[in-house]
């Protein structure tokens, strides 16, 4: 039946995908010695995991070629239209050619994308509205503001949204502050205009809009074009000529500037949708938050777009901090703010969100990094810009392989994107649905030499949720320009040079005499000249034997014998350099969106038992105690329980509500807590037991009271697996069902 | 010598603040043991010691009827004032009247608080410029922006003030988020018009201030004549009239309303005080930033001036979560914004700060609170609102004496401010400098009907940290009313009572006849109309026997036959009420400049080695590696432990720059590292053992390195105390400045 020879990561790849709703955790985490087994003993397991293992082999073996021969043509049709880019560059083709090329790449990769998808079997197994309705229903997150009617793209996390968040914020910063030793700061979020126009979000972080001119109603331009002529192409009545037409603008929209698209507003008379009424011309939008900081309304302020910006502000500090020495990195966890047109896909594009945003400064002559050895041998999936534009797929391999290779431009930049991997997959993102996606060179922001999303696939697609970019200098030299403040690290030389230096040396003497009381400013300001100052007295002494200068405002006239111009060479120990900057920045909102979604279960045959898989490192509660009922004899026992556990610091909840054993655990299950403690009839004889359940498997361990607060303390701080702790502990068989109190 | 009898409390007070920078933090913790020793022998502990504890007797013994004398007839004055205040509420004065009153007793108040601060020994020893070098200096915390020339009333945290706010922040939510099983949730910060419009914000959150007609420059009001008023009777020469009638109009300033304010103003001639150009009209100033959400510009928006409303508009949702019951608590950490006129005072008035905030809602008929108990003979220091009216000091008493006697008005809120003294302290607020201090009447927030704050001394004087407010039912009854949504709770009876009930029965066979396909809707209808609509319903019929019916705007007649009119009783099991909030508020921001503050400490004769003596658990490191040289034999050894630490999740600096071992215990001790581990040359001998050093005592103590990770963790973690693990190490006793490398 296994008709094709399957390589483990194909096997892992495909089977956790197919595996995914119908078995629980403790099989998937063990998914690869699964098909092992299988073929070694194809009677083991339980039947049902027997009848499924058979229908993986049996579906992927025969679904596969078929895929890939439906693909196939899509893949072709790419490749072709990568290689008529790369050729139009090589040739260097006009502008505006190789971008209506590269946006035709890109709707083709669009299909492509579309149809790998669409063929994939995950989807069928995953609804979104059930997750949707659990979320809302134990107020994991809601729309803010509802019962003033609500604003979009607004969210605010209840008790268990907010525990993960917290979770998951605190596990980054264990496994990025403190493990790499980074500068965490904490900047301000009202940040005053010049500082957003020396980054480039003034004039360039906009979205074009028409309005609606008798009501005022927005929409954003090329998603209204896009909806519009797609409404023609629906019409099966319409001209070949139209349908092309239509065809080849929504091809080149990405690439269109405010007056191809005002051309294509008016050719096609659009109009407002909602209400017929006529549109404005298109308006660029900054998504920027404004306000006026003081009384004044003088300082023009806006909401930060991101929190890197008051990393780079603070360079001088964070570098005197770590003694002037590179490379070192700061990072920021904190809100931003972009205020979209018309957000829409709910946690995913929102106008405050929380950012986790790492800027690692380096020298830019040597981006190699000290620990790049011990990931080297990481593998992940990798999608580079090559394979984009060849209609290939991503493909798995090392971080080592792949920056040996210059897929990944250097040595820091594949650390990041190995260790953000690695955190990823910690905190639960299933890595079959984890990629890293290069940026093709159109796509990179103004700032960034090269880029890295890592992407999660989501029932909306693939998702970014992390980026990973070189910034070069861009941000620095930015704020230098801007302020006159160099914003340089020293570099010590290998060996000292000697530099040509000339200067202007006052006679002191000669000065005092004709300049009296004003000397003193005219000598300071000779001795510390710049060069071009410098040159300029040479200049003026040579022409005229004498020269003027101004200090605080004020002219004077030098003559010959009262400068020399003294020329001799100085060692240099140092050099100055602007350091480079990677940065890994994080949307905390996306990445629990995925969480969500990679980790939403239902219970084998029952819809209505719904949970979350989530891992017990960032499970927003530990642990549920629950006494089997409301019996006063239960007291004494959850009050030592929960006072032990809150000395350990494990977060829980005393569940003593009326309601079944059964469905309190499913309530505790939906609220994705890993461990319950039941104490029931057999706990009040001594010594005192109670039982320990595990969320994913709902196998249960019987327990000494006496230990179950550190046993659910090692549980939930990887100290020690419900593995090791099953061999040590007997097993509770008694069915949840039979315990109804 | 020792002149009076010293109660321990007495002792405790001043002994702590005198001998604060001279003496280290493991005396200090033992500071009450050491009056007794001395009594007990005085020839105890060192020479330097013993004298300085002679002097505090000396000092105190004689200052402390010295300072009663000056301070009486400054209490007497209080006193006066208060009962003259208290006579007129009793009579019924005219509401200005009181105001008057209540004005001057402010100021009254105020020149006896500041003889009091004046006559306190503690400010002599401190030295705000040099805490604060080393705050910039260290980058604890920073104006942002600075390269772009700042922005008044904004903060940059950098890597230790960041640090230190985390370890803050975690302490709380483990003090009581964990602890008291709250609900933690994350808001939107961004907040429409009509919820901040329904608080109270829209309308009342504003300073008056008048600008320069010609600059555009803005002065508040209150402050500019202030100024100009102190500046005219710092004159010598003025009448005593104009004396007095400055002085009387100083007295009134805090109660004056914009007009009596714009009379001063004219009448005084006050002009700006920077350019002598004439200034407009007092205007009120909102103190929000306003931004517009959305790209229409039709919803205005501000952003949040308190994290508060993000919790009452959840109010639903959360009791939801908690199943309907009450009491509960719900709690926010976030930022907030306040546009303030002109900020002043570093971190105690910002334009953004982060708040901690608790809204536990309960039963207004029953605010007690279960753990009351727990906590009634914890001693504080609370400051009656009686005691202030009085002259009075504040008081040290326990909480169960202060909810007894009515001083505080319930257990709830009395359990709060137990409970904030407690993290207070826990986490390094000196006791001694810490006070509850009550709002008298005319200071309540237009929201509360009780409220305490929290306040600590600083070198500003009293600074309030923490308000502990109990807001009634105010903020869920406004959002009701703006929105029309129900926000209450649902109480169940003791027992069930009738009610009698009114109803409307439709006929439904009359009604389908003649109403056909709308009688569906037009019974409906009927069937859920509100109390008054069913008297409008009884009315029409009794009046003109019919009646007419609106139903999704269409009208309809309904005749005699149709509907009937049915009264009974029903049973009732549940009212509902609206709950009210007991609301601790903690402004971090204030809380860590005041930790700052109290932790200053320079040691002994040596004053330019200053540190700050932050507790172990908020410390932003833990520990310091430090190899004594940068000798190649180290490196091992200092790796071996920086693996060990992170694996324990202990935060730590390995600092193996060059400079000798003093020199980086000095560096290490500035950033509040508690403790420091020393690998020496005796490290390299078998066993490995290093040496570890408490950062406040600078005592040492050789270890194993086997165990040297552990002993920090449980150090910092609170486990194990100093002296414990120096009972069983061997002490290392070579001196500190002796092992420059």
């Amino acid at each position: 039946m296994i008709t094709r020879t399957w390589c483990e990561c194909c096997v892992r790849l495909t089977f956790s995908k197919f595996f995914k709703p119908s078995f629980n955790y403790a099989y998937r985490k063990n998914f690869h010695t699964l098909p092992v087994l299988f073929r070694a003993n194809p009677n083991w397991g339980s039947n049902k995991l027997h009848r499924r293992v058979k229908l993986f082999f049996k579906l992927n073996a025969m679904a596969d070629p078929k895929v890939e021969d439906v693909l196939a043509p899509l893949r072709a049709s790419v490749k072709a239209q990568g290689d008529f880019v790369r050729q139009l560059k090589a040739d260097g083709a006009p502008e505006l050619d190789v971008k209506k090329a590269i946006a035709e790449l890109k709707l083709k990769k669009k299909i492509l994308d579309d149809k790998e998808m669409e063929l994939m079997p995950v989807s069928a197994y995953f609804d979104r509205a059930k997750m949707e309705d659990l979320l809302k229903r134990r107020f994991f997150y809601d729309q803010s503001f509802s019962i003033y009617g609500g604003v979009t793209g607004q969210y605010d996390f209840g008790p268990m949204g907010c525990a993960l968040k917290t979770n998951v914020l605190n596990a980054w910063r264990q496994f990025f502050i403190l493990e790499e030793q980074m500068f965490e700061v904490d900047c301000s979020i009202l940040t005053p205009e010049p500082v957003l126009k020396a980054s480039g979000h003034v004039d360039r972080f906009a979205d074009l809009m028409v309005k609606d001119t008798k009501t005022g109603e927005c929409f954003r331009l090329d998603h209204l074009i896009k909806a519009h002529l797609e409404k023609i192409m629906s019409d099966k009545k319409i001209l070949e000529n139209t349908r092309q037409e239509c065809e080849n603008i929504l091809t080149r929209l990405d690439g269109m500037n405010k007056n191809e698209l005002q051309e294509v507003l008016v050719k096609y008379d659009i109009k407002s949708p909602l209400t017929g009424n006529p549109l404005t011309e298109p308006i660029e939008f900054n998504l920027m938050f404004g306000t006026q900081i003081g009384p004044t309304g003088n300082i023009k302020g806006f909401l930060r777009p991101e929190t890197a910006q008051g990393i780079f502000v603070n360079f001088k500090r964070l570098l005197e901090f770590n003694q002037g020495k590179l490379p070192f990195a700061a990072a920021q966890i904190g809100n931003a703010f972009r205020n979209e047109i018309s957000p829409r896909s709910g946690l995913l594009r929102v106008r405050e969100f929380t950012m986790a945003e790492i800027e690692h400064f380096c020298d830019p002559n040597d981006k190699a990094h000290p620990k790049f050895t011990s990931v080297a041998d990481y593998k992940l999936t990798l999608y580079s810009a090559c394979n984009q534009m060849d209609g290939k797929s991503a493909e798995v391999l090392t971080i080592g392989e792949a920056v040996k290779s210059g897929m990944v431009a250097n040595e820091t930049l594949g650390y990041f994107i190995a260790r953000i991997h690695q955190f990823m997959t910690r905190i639960g993102i299933d890595e079959k649905r984890l990629r890293f996606r290069q940026h093709m060179s159109n796509e990179m922001a103004h700032y960034a030499c090269d880029c890295w999303d890592a992407e999660c696939l989501t029932s909306f697609g693939w998702v970014e949720c992390v980026g990973c970019a070189d910034r070069s200098a861009y941000d620095l030299t930015q704020h230098y320009h801007a302020t006159g403040v160099k914003l340089v690290a020293e570099k010590r030389l290998p060996e000292p040079i000697n530099v040509s230096v000339t200067k202007v040396v006052p006679n002191k003497g000669a000065i005092g005499k004709t300049l009296k009381s004003d000397a003193k400013i005219v000598c300071a300001k000779l001795e510390s000249l710049s060069i071009s100052g410098v040159l300029d007295v040479e200049k003026q002494l040579k022409d005229t034997k004498q020269c003027s200068l101004n200090v605080d405002g004020k002219d004077f006239l030098l003559t010959e014998d009262m400068v020399s111009i003294k020329t001799g060479t100085e060692k240099k120990h140092v050099e100055e350099i602007t350091p480079n900057v990677i940065e890994p920045s994080f949307g905390i909102g996306r990445i629990m969106y995925s969480l969500f979604e990679h980790n939403f279960c239902m219970r084998e045959g029952e819809e209505t038992r719904t949970y979350f898989s989530l891992p017990p490192v960032i499970a927003p509660l530990k642990c549920a105690v629950l006494p089997l009922s409301s019996n006063d004899q239960f007291v004494p026992l959850s009050k030592q329980i929960s006072v032990n556990l809150l000395k350990l610091g494990v977060s829980h909840k005393v569940d003593d509500s009326a309601g079944s054993i059964g469905k309190r655990y499913t309530r505790s299950d939906e609220i994705a807590i890993p461990f319950a403690v039941t104490i029931d009839f057999d706990s009040l004889q001594t010594p005192h037991t109670v039982t320990l359940r595990e969320r994913d498997s709902t196998k249960q361990l019987r327990i000494p009271v006496s230990d179950i607060a550190a046993i659910v303390h090692s549980l939930t701080s990887g100290i020690s697996t419900w593995e090791e702790e099953s061999s040590k502990y007997p097993s509770f068989e008694q069915q949840e069902t039979t315990k109804a109190s």
